[in-house]
């Protein structure tokens, strides 16, 4: 079986940990967001492939959900004995080494899906495991917000500035994937899609996320084509999210912080969206008729990460009932 | 008083901290070469002058003579575990610090001079102490040997890759400085040896060491017109080298390991040469006459640098007899 799925960072390599224990058989294939990708100290850093390969591979770190495993920050003390910035930004010495050796290959002239295919024989050997890019053009999140030091003024932010930095404080006032109109998907992606026998789309957040896989130009067009049923996955339980801040970044996009908000947004393949069905939590089993006359098959179950083993059970759960 | 000294790496490092014990009231300038200089997972390393930079802010490792204390190598062992090349040469964590600000630095445009300087507001601050590179200009030490692979073949390898990687076990057939020809000085350089008060050679590899700093165009007219007396100091005690392996390079520039040799290939001042004094160890006190015919005052003394007291010691007594 080939299952792929579309995913952000933390959430999404949890999920794909829970997908892969759920079907230790199939070939997965993760398509990642790289909208998140950012330049630190001259390292290209892709927080977001970085955690799922880390996580796949077994060496990221479970407690944090990002990182390595058993991590040092001895070159970021460098750095702020330096007194250099931005200090906001972990880079822990393993990762560098990741960063290290994606920087080398990028300024070389390799794509990142390559940079992301060599780096992953490390992690991902012999798992029927493929990680994707999104896209190997740049695309870049930006947040719009009131400027602090400027009333009346606005400014926009990398996602990362955002997310980190300011702890998604500031109300988000648009986001602006600069780049996507130009963004072609990365070599294999939409043949993934194209010959997937599932598709899944992970509880990532919807805005920073799965927003800009969706918006690379002819990956829409893709999922609506593929014979294969797509299933999403709320990550907004009972009103609020599991992981992150996705409260905070739904409202620029018109969106209510709810699940069947979010699965009406990405919609009903039926009716031009992407989506056959929709897996909401218990909590918001209210909401069913509200999914179901959107055109979206929905599947209510108890969605929280709480292990490999919840999640794989979820998965298993969902999938059965929207196929069947 | 104003001390300039020109220095390589480990040797230069522990005489100028000797210097600094000698004369703690003095401004003293240190010149470091860097042809040694070399790019590695696209950070650019300068190994002389961050040997002296660590030495004399006391952030060096005293045991190793190089890089940072209390080191560790967990990048390089990620580098490792991707299979990435060059794995010959040690970077540490601490160290990797120092070359991310510079690489950046130099990315944007600062010339080595100015990175250096920003550098060392945190290591030489307050100190009467200044470190500047032999030029802006990138030049480097590239050594012929034998190629292993093809008889009768030369190849020509980076000084580091002969130094570290194959231990200077090839014989060094020629050294080419790449560069040197269209290499200025670094700003401050030919100020600082027009208005010194004493210029001090440290007893560094004469031929990848010091041999650059004087091979740069204008220095060695520098040396030669400033009314500073400049004495020089013997790496070489009876017959072979007390640190590195220039035994190994001289023969290469066709210079006998030999510390009369030495300071007569650096040669005296009123016969075109770089040097007031010679400065050589008891061991060669049988080349004193040798070392005078060829214009120098030689002095003899014991030149071992046990610890930062004897360097002082030597370098004390040395100066005094030159220069009386």
């Amino acid at each position: 079986m080939q299952i792929v799925i579309l995913a952000g960072g933390v959430g999404g390599s949890k999920f794909a940990l829970g997908v892969r224990h759920a079907y230790p058989a199939a070939d997965l294939t993760v398509i990642g967001n790289t909208a998140d990708d950012i330049t630190m100290h001259g390292l290209r850093i892709c927080p977001d492939l970085d955690t799922i390969m880390y996580a796949l591979g077994a060496g990221g770190d479970p407690v944090r959900g990002w990182g390595r495993r058993d991590e040092s920050w001895r070159v970021m003390e460098e750095l702020g004995a330096y007194g250099v910035e931005p200090s906001w930004f972990a880079l822990g010495d393993r990762d560098i080494g990741t960063h290290l050796v994606r920087t080398q290959m990028l300024t070389a002239g390799y794509p990142l899906s390559e940079v992301t295919a060599a780096l992953c024989t490390r992690w991902l050997a012999d798992k029927q495991l493929r990680l994707l890019p999104m896209s190997d053009d740049r695309v870049e999140t930006h947040v719009t917000i009131a400027d602090p030091n400027t009333p009346g003024q606005l400014r926009a932010v990398h996602f990362q500035e955002y997310w980190v930095r300011l702890h998604a404080q500031p109300d988000a006032l648009a986001i602006t994937l600069v780049g996507i109109e130009t963004a072609a998907p990365a070599p294999g992606v939409l043949e993934a899609i194209e010959h997937a026998d599932l598709i899944l789309v992970a509880p990532s957040n919807p805005v920073v996320s799965i927003g800009p896989i969706l918006a690379v130009p002819g990956l829409r067009e893709a999922l609506q084509r593929t014979p294969a049923p797509v299933v999403g996955f709320a990550g907004i339980l009972g009103g609020s999210p599991v992981l992150g801040m996705a409260h905070r970044l739904l409202p620029a996009i018109g969106v209510e912080v709810d699940a069947a908000a979010v699965g009406l947004h990405y919609g009903a393949r039926s009716a031009g969206g992407v989506l056959d069905a929709w897996a909401m939590d218990t909590a918001d089993h209210a909401s069913i008729e509200q999914v179901e006359q959107g055109g979206l098959r929905a599947v209510v179950t108890d969605l929280i990460m709480r292990d490999v083993q919840s999640t794989a059970a979820f998965v298993r759960y969902a999938i059965k009932s929207a196929t069947s």
